[in-house]
């Protein structure tokens, strides 16, 4: 079906701003949300009553076509889900609860008024799922590539947060869910994107992904891991908690490094599903480099003690012992399936190449 | 002096970020902005602790290279003191304080390492001089322009709070300070580089730019009406207010939609300088279009009661009546020194040129 397409210039700014108002005006589950916003979207800043006694918390993530996302295979909706979710898993790590949200959108002109709009269904289904308003933003045009920054506040009880450093030596070192599907989905999505523009007639290929729609879910919509957070608040104390969106690897040394400690991971436990194993066999690479480098995933990499681990484990399936903290002289290493140590590349999605 | 040039991908994310950190890391007067901080730059998420009793406020300004700024005529200091005064003047609009602040750049390859601190000391600069500090953010490159965007958290006493939308028939529509000079800066700053391009030999070309140094530090370095604001929190009862930083017409417009009024405005009442004046005359412009529609001026459009007003004039010079609320009937009006009316034109900085 042919749709309209709308130019920016048509409706303008504050045309623009109604429209988006629109879409993201739901009724969210939590009514307290509804309740404490004293001013959303419309006003110079957003205002809102915090949770008496509570922490707040303050996130941003930013998405740049080009280096986060490619438009000829993500579509609108799907980026606004993952604007989102990816600050949702910020908060997560902290066992907090999102709250607010402000959206800022670069708009170049090949974006149409329809596209902003499927933009906003995916950040609107992504904040009705998990509870947060969109209160306020800001949409400008560019000349350049077309970026989303989300800024999101969460509340958390001031003895309930986790933070990065808490880690003991000892602990064990865990991770919520399957690693390095979405880098499996990823890797999919490019090699059918470079066969399709390789086509001698490229409207005559059909990319065939019925066989990894399961795998391209996990790229496409991540799930932050709020329901596990919150399992982890009610039964457990963790000690330290990072969400892993840059790849594992880098987050333990992340994780690491704010703790004071090092750590042993152990490669043969890294939990992978079998539809990630076959993509990786398909490309004749290691599943266990998609686990420890694929980013975004937005699992959730974790420090407990041996006996809050048990207890977990009770109530839960979907967490995993991978490693151990141990003590900072001893370094970061990673145990291979063979049993040899070697130091853990310190590697993940470095935005600038460096290193 | 030829400075040294560090490329991004030779420091590589995280070596930026602990550049930034130590950049933005200042000691703010307010210290309860320090003690209410419980996590800053480093972790998943910020976390702080509200005061108790007041609101939160919430806000974000987005600044894109080629849209907002020209980094032929801006410096990155300038752009960085910039990103962080729009924002606070939208928390000055509502009446509240500035606490926390967070920063998303897009970086493309011609930005150095040394330009990135430049830019966070402009920010510092900002931050301390308005009491706020930088609590996290997140950096990126892009294929694209250069951009900046901030989000920000107030406070403010619920009652204190003034929105958009409480502006009552009668009511002097007033401003804080002079208007035009920012837009007049541009101009120069406009014509400087245009007569730049075009010289024979552009190295010869010594831009003439010492007469026009105050305005041009309107443009360079606006200066947010905190410091009002907190006068009328304690004085007066301002109705609505907004801030002005897209044109004061457009503003009007959504002072007067918000608060469901119409108003007149008096075109021969419009605070201007003579150095604006002068800079208007030069181009053959009319310097009250300048204060009509010229934007980046960071001053406040309020609403206020004829009592009120005048109490406010015996405590500042600084404040100008330029109209009046009316019913919504009677539209929105200008009233040209001629003492003619028309139809105020509702025009602004609009990002899609649109209307």
């Amino acid at each position: 079906m042919e749709k309209g397409r709308t130019e920016l210039r048509n409706v303008g700014e504050f045309g623009l701003i109604d429209r988006i108002r629109h879409v993201v005006d739901f009724r969210a589950d939590d009514a307290t949300l509804h309740e404490n916003l004293r001013l959303g979207i419309g006003d110079d800043t957003a205002a809102f009553r915090p949770t008496p006694g509570k922490l707040q918390l303050l996130t941003t993530d930013a998405m740049v076509e080009g280096i986060h996302f490619d438009l000829t295979f993500t579509s609108l909706r799907h980026l606004g889900w993952k604007a989102i979710v990816s600050n949702i898993s910020d908060i997560a790590a902290m066992q907090g609860t999102p709250r607010y949200a402000t959206v800022v959108v670069s708009l170049p002109r090949k974006i149409s008024v329809e596209m902003v709009e499927e933009l906003y269904r995916g950040i609107a289904f992504a904040c009705q799922k998990y509870a947060c308003l969109v209160v306020g933003g800001d949409t400008t045009t560019t000349f350049g590539n077309m970026a989303v920054a989300v800024a999101m506040t969460g509340e958390v009880e001031e003895n309930a947060m986790v933070s990065r450093s808490g880690a003991e030596v000892g602990d064990m070192l865990c991770v919520t869910g399957q690693l390095g599907a979405a880098h499996a989905g990823l890797k999919i999505l490019l090699r059918e994107k470079e066969r399709f523009s390789k086509a001698a007639n490229p409207e005559d290929h059909a990319p065939n992904l019925e066989p990894y729609k399961a795998t391209l879910e996990r790229y496409f919509m991540p799930k932050p891991r709020l329901d596990l957070s919150r399992v982890f608040a009610e039964k457990v104390k963790i000690h330290a908690m990072i969400d892993i969106s840059d790849g594992l690897a880098s987050e333990v040394y992340h994780l690491c490094t704010a703790s004071h400690a090092g750590a042993e991971v152990w490669e043969h436990n890294l939990p992978v599903e079998n539809t990630t194993r076959s993509v990786a066999a398909e490309f004749s690479e290691s599943v266990y480099d998609y686990a420890l480098y694929g980013g975004e995933e937005y699992e959730l990499l974790f420090a407990i003690g041996d006996e809050d681990f048990k207890k977990l484990e009770r109530v839960t399936g979907d967490v995993t012992a991978v490693g151990r903290i141990v003590d900072k002289d001893k370094g970061i290493n990673l145990v291979r399936e063979n049993g040899k140590h070697e130091a853990l590349r310190e590697k993940g999605w470095d935005h600038f190449g460096g290193g």
